[in-house]
């Protein structure tokens, strides 16, 4: 027994040898390269052993918790943020006036139907933006579809009843996001689609790969159709929608009933968050790092976006903590209403353009805390080929996606032939578990994953202030 | 605003889809990658839409729970899984014999000091093969240390003392597994070390890169420390570490006690489980895939190693779902007692020399259940080579880090130079927070990522199926 202790605590430690000439001493590197590796290990070593973002998060959650767009925990959140920046001594910080949405969910969702005698309570949650139901509620049969195109060939079928869309994730994805952006037109789109055709209501199953009992909520648009035409709009669990799919096999004539005074205010004055630490050679050149400040009213908004705007100010902390002082501007910016409409993004662009400010590049987070897998860049080819050459240095910290693709909603305003976007890209295999649920809450976030994601921005951030210039002279 | 959402649902449906062509039709891959790819994207699919290894790890941990080696739970453990591999379908299934130590906890352990008048209770676990503390316990002052080496030279100080070893992890490190690795000496040697000097009993911290309240168990060995040496040893929690170390600096004469009543009894005999899928054309060469059935006592043993032996029997499940005949014979191992000196592991490896067989490569998951991230290689150079090449058709999954290192504790014991071993290796991020705690339960596992992992493992295994031979000539 004893000499196979020797085989396993051998195999144990040779497995476990952490191979550091891969980080700064590969003899593969050119100086200049050594140099960059030297300074991304010193951004993950430092955030390893004094990161900030957990507490920050900590006390986001805990202390505001969920804060959608026009809430007084949004109006509490953008004091939190100016608060915070101000605490990470950035150069400067201040309020950039906007205004948002304000939406409210009112009183808890009901619905239920009754199948044999057996009443069925479901879990719903209605959809941002969505109107209210009447006092009483709709009661209707249900059509089950699996497609925005498939309602529509229903036409006049589907007036006076409830549409149901209950295309499922594709599962087979490996990213996760992908099955998202398959399914998520029936959600944004299906009341408009079914409201035109007098349909009384849509219930849309959960943006999830889980089967679970959890509703998501999320934006949803009518678009053009004319007001009289609003039909009420709810999300319903993954479980409760095969149930209910398994129901109307055997019941087609089943009355679902759902209740929801959910309803639009006026709009109302808010603020993006924005501090920025001055760049020492070119400070007129910007590099914007973010993510939403706002976030859904059901959870704490801790993926979503919570982890994104802890990183993206634990990006400034650690250029100060580390000495590193960058060459262009690092300005890092709290968004708001991200998931009400974008207000925020907008604004900024806006006086982004009126201020003649040059952006050169931009790096959003907002695809949750987990474990770094990489990143995703909306750039011209040249300096996509850039980015794409440093993967050799930062894969050595999980970081090997490296690839051409969208960036985040709200940096895209940005976006023009000059200006380079980068979407930070964590694994994504548990993000829509928790998704604009009422479990998007802190205990779902891993310390070190979080503050692995935070040194990964500031790496890249660091070699885009080294390398990218505006209309992208790649510098040797 | 709607022109925003435009750029917002533009933005994400670019960034959301799946490269398609990177999987089965990459114009760079020859014929024969293309069919490779093309089995290992329905090895993928398969998984993600009717994958087993989830409802079996559920009913294991759910229904049994944690099974340290010599337990009635190991038993029940034993039957489980010769029943589950059955019901898989394997085309045999049987039990190797072998006798395992039986070491027993007994009642919760209590330890406890007083500072400034108030006693401070303290989470403390023996580690497993400690003997008992007196029946009234040990009460002793405390010497802490950082190391081995610190502590041998203390000397005759530490007689009648408590030696606190206090080295924590190195949370620089990216791969846990290499903070473990430099650190476990302390609780595999920490007691055996201090009790040929007279202390009276030894505290290490616990292997985690977390602050909290969980102490973390696991093996420690007397080696060849005289019975009447040894001294009983606990675990204590990471948390608990750091305040009797700043206790230890104002109050350096502080009185530690703690009372265990743990033993170690009789060996008993228990069981690996096996089963094979049949090779059509080579069935003499086998390859194994693995993990192990036992675990520690305190947690349900989900990460460890449930996880590992649902996703090997899920490679065999897979196999035969999607009609892949390996040309080899694939065994299926669940290894007994790889906690408590991987009993299991030397007696199969002594009846795979006794029978001749011819073992060509192995495989082992047990590094928890998370999203896949490579293989670790212990192969001779060519072999080695030959995986590595793999790389492009892996990568899609998020499998990158394919690269020398060792394979498991579990299947080393085959090792020579005709075997390629493989060890399954997943994100280690939040590996550690659960290993060898009362925490390591089913909620910790997430349904895709171990699915993943199971497609990952089968992956590599069809690969190995298909191109790997004794001697290892490369076939094209």
């Amino acid at each position: 027994m004893k000499n196979l202790y020797f085989v396993f605590a051998f195999t144990m430690l040779y497995s476990c040898q952490e191979n550091k000439s891969s980080l700064a001493l590969d003899s593969k590197f050119s100086k200049e390269e050594k140099i960059d590796s030297t300074h991304i290990k010193t951004l993950f070593n430092s955030v390893l052993t004094e990161g900030k973002s957990y507490e920050w998060l900590k006390d986001l959650t805990s202390n505001i918790g969920g804060r959608i767009s026009g809430s007084k925990n949004a109006e509490k959140a953008v004091y939190w943020g100016k608060e915070l920046m101000e605490k990470a001594s950035l150069d400067s910080v201040w309020l950039q006036p906007v205004m948002v949405p304000h939406w409210v969910r009112g009183e808890k969702e009901i619905a239920n139907y009754s199948i044999n005698g057996t009443e069925k309570n479901v879990p719903i949650c209605a959809l941002g933006f969505s109107v209210a139901t009447p006092n009483n509620g709709v009661l209707a049969q249900v059509i089950e579809v699996k497609s925005i195109e498939e309602a529509q060939a229903l036409g006049e079928k589907m007036r006076g009843k409830i549409v149901f869309f209950n295309r499922p994730f594709d599962n087979t994805l490996i990213n996760t996001s992908s099955a998202y952006g398959g399914c998520v037109d029936q959600r944004v789109s299906g009341a408009a689609t079914c409201g035109a055709f007098g349909a009384k209501g849509v219930i849309v199953r959960s943006m999830t790969n889980q089967i679970d009992d959890n509703p998501h909520t999320g934006v949803m648009m009518y678009g053009d159709l004319p007001k009289e035409h609003y039909i009420p709009t709810a999300a319903i669990s993954s479980r409760a929608a095969n149930i209910l799919s398994d129901d109307l096999q055997n019941n087609p004539g089943l009355q679902f009933f759902f209740k929801q005074n959910c309803k639009t205010l006026e709009e109302v004055p808010s603020f993006n968050v924005v501090g920025e630490i001055k760049g020492s050679e070119t400070p007129e050149n910007i590099l914007v790092v973010g993510g939403h400040l706002d976030s859904w009213d059901l959870g704490d908004g801790a993926h979503d976006d919570g982890t994104g705007i802890v990183q993206s100010l634990e990006v400034a902390y650690l250029f100060k903590k580390n000495n590193i002082r960058p060459k262009n501007t690092l300005r890092v910016v709290f968004f708001m209403s991200e998931e009400n409409g974008g207000a925020g993004a907008k604004k900024y662009a806006e006086l982004a353009t009126l201020n003649n400010e040059n952006h050169i590049g931009g790096l959003e987070s907002d695809s949750g805390g987990h474990t770094p897998r990489g990143f995703s860049i909306d750039a011209n080819e040249t300096n996509t080929a850039l980015l794409k050459s440093w993967t050799k240095l930062l894969a050595p910290y999980g970081l090997h996606d490296i690839d051409k693709g969208g960036s985040g909603a709200d940096i895209s305003p940005l976006k023009n032939q000059a200006v380079t976007l980068v979407g930070y890209r964590p694994d994504s295999q548990r993000y829509f578990d928790y998704h604009h649920t009422s479990i998007d809450t802190f205990d779902k976030v891993n310390k070190r994953e979080l503050e692995l994601g935070s040194a990964s921005m500031a790496s890249i951030l660091y070699l885009m202030d080294k390398y990218l210039f505006t209309n992208s002279p790649i510098k040797p």
